[in-house]
């Protein structure tokens, strides 16, 4: 594998004050010095997997096949977790192995898994608390540049889950939850649009949340089904329905957050 | 058009910490593998499409001829607004058909002006939300890439436009205002630098603010020419006059922000 | 010099919400099309040499040789202080004559300064106040693009220091201090992992932090060594020992800060 234009994507919990991102860039150019890097976001709040877990189930179909993603969310680094680098889909992937892949890997089957923590022929002396600069990044970088993956270490068959919160179905009435919400207030469910699209009559939906008094009626198709400052739902472009206000901020309006629980109710 | 290195220029209010500016660059770099692609900002308050227009004002004019800006402050997403793409000045410009450009079009004529809101054989199903993934992207990489502009939609001869706010010129007195706060506290304002050149004699200029008491006298040439703390105004790197503080914010110690009044004065 | 794929480093205090990175970008890519640019960070805080001059310390040496590294923390823009181009190291560097570069130059010799602060033949009219954009970018794109060095002003052969802070030993007893406190909360300190090295016994050293009652025992080799929400110390990835809060934030613990002082003991 060695494109002409070869795709990296960096996901990562470091924020964008320290040197830590760009040091991995560093490190990737340094042995793929035509790659194309990819921000998805560095913005994960420090240690929350979950939600690394999220942004890369929302996106990576997106991304051009052969990308090599590289995900460092990794509160037990330097600890007995793995490293692990994994085909899938026609994607590559490299982060810890503490279940930040598995909700991506609830729409993909991985056909090669490579336990990574420590390959030989690593240059530089590798700190105790940067692996993502001093593993992950020259290990993704050599692989994309073509070397064997088999190289960096055995073939495993397993890797760590995190339990992707599954709605309950009692019938008509379905509770989910908070997946995540995003910069604008949008509440991103875990109602998935394809689980709702088949539901006979969206206007006959409606949504409860926990400690707020208004009920969302129907799945709108835009904002603007609504007046300003409303609350509505939609199919979301991460692929679940999200809860929004039209102009303002859904989190702000509704004191809702990552968790919080909600009930999709339907008339069939 | 076709270059070795094609320039993408980004401007959002998508913010950092989701994964929406990566599935744009994703997108992007599916269609023109080898593109160039610049984040202009990404950190425009929510919907503010004035602060938008600002910031491509006072840059564009810095990028390659032939860099493809796209532009996504897009608050009516799913409505009727339309989506268009234009050509102007020897650069490209995919938005929102709601204003975001027309600031710098007041320093440019369209020679050309596509309706892309609803392009044909855009391959992804189209979301409601996320136009930028799903249109904007696409299209942009494709004409970046070679393809006709016209392949995407009709050709169209008028856009929106949100005024820019002029200066009201009553003799020696002019009414203006902040255009803009940036990182460092400095006060934009939306006296042009090259309006303010031809006044006879800079020293003979002074600035009154709103509720602020301090009056500012001549224009500076360099932060250094007044006292640490010191207010001072000076024609800035944007093109327009700035009001500061040397070693500090001058939006901190006027309390000024964007949209504020201003006054200036001149003795000829 | 011109690689094929040269790559250029930017050290900011911009931010991310103005458009300043994105146009020093457009500049660089004018000159440079092919470039690969690298954000090692633009989120010094406004002004703060000492911060910058240490992001620069901890990941120059990551970055491929050849790389240029433009750095613009410039409090004195417009005054008589010098812009100044330095190779050192087998690395390229631009950045005010501020002391910006001199943490890094106490690992490494200059091999040659030139002060570019008058280029001749700088294209676009030169701003007062964005020399980033005005003489950095356009003097380090065409560097890189082959152009000689001298083209751009005289060789001369002293620079700007600010004193790195040396850790002051009295026998088993040193003086440091906070150098810098990242993301994560970790403060890292001033004392050199390498330093550290040689003590006879690793778990014979404490550290005494001010206005703190707890005393951090040993250096540990992983965060997994002490207890969830415990103290601890342990060679970081800069190459500085680390402060850090197991699953926490050590500076939300301690209440330190850059500048805070700090007492390592021993017994040999």
């Amino acid at each position: 594998m060695s494109a002409s234009n070869p795709v990296v994507c960096l996901l990562t919990d470091f924020g964008l004050t320290d040197h830590y991102v760009g040091a991995m860039k560093a490190v990737l150019l340094s042995w793929i010095p035509q790659a194309q890097i990819i921000d998805l976001t560095h913005g994960i709040p420090p240690q929350n997997i979950r939600l690394a877990a999220y942004h890369l189930l929302a996106s990576y179909r997106y991304h051009p096949r052969g990308t090599m993603f590289i995900c460092v969310v990794d509160p037990g680094v330097g600890s007995e977790r793995k490293i692990i680098y994994m085909e899938a889909g026609g994607w590559h992937f490299i982060a810890p192995d503490n279940g930040l892949l598995s909700w991506m890997l609830t729409q993909e089957t991985p056909t090669r898994i490579i336990d990574i923590s420590h390959p030989s022929s690593i240059p530089l002396p590798v700190s105790k608390t940067f692996h993502g600069r001093d593993i992950m990044a020259p290990v993704g970088g050599r692989i994309l540049g073509g070397e064997d993956p088999a190289h960096f270490g055995p073939t495993i068959t397993s890797y760590e889950k995190i339990p992707f919160p599954l709605v309950n179905k009692m019938g008509a009435m379905w509770s989910g939850e908070v997946l995540a919400v995003d910069r604008y207030g949008n509440l991103v469910t875990n109602f998935r649009g394809a689980e709702i699209a088949p539901l006979a009559n969206k206007s006959k939906i409606w949504i409860e949340m926990h400690n707020v008094p208004e009920t969302i009626r129907g799945i709108s198709d835009t904002y603007a089904s609504v007046a300003p400052g409303k609350l509505l739902a939609l199919d979301g472009s991460s692929g679940f329905v999200e809860i929004s206000v039209r102009d303002g901020s859904a989190a702000q309006k509704t004191g809702l957050k990552e968790g919080s629980p909600l009930t999709l109710h339907f008339r069939t």
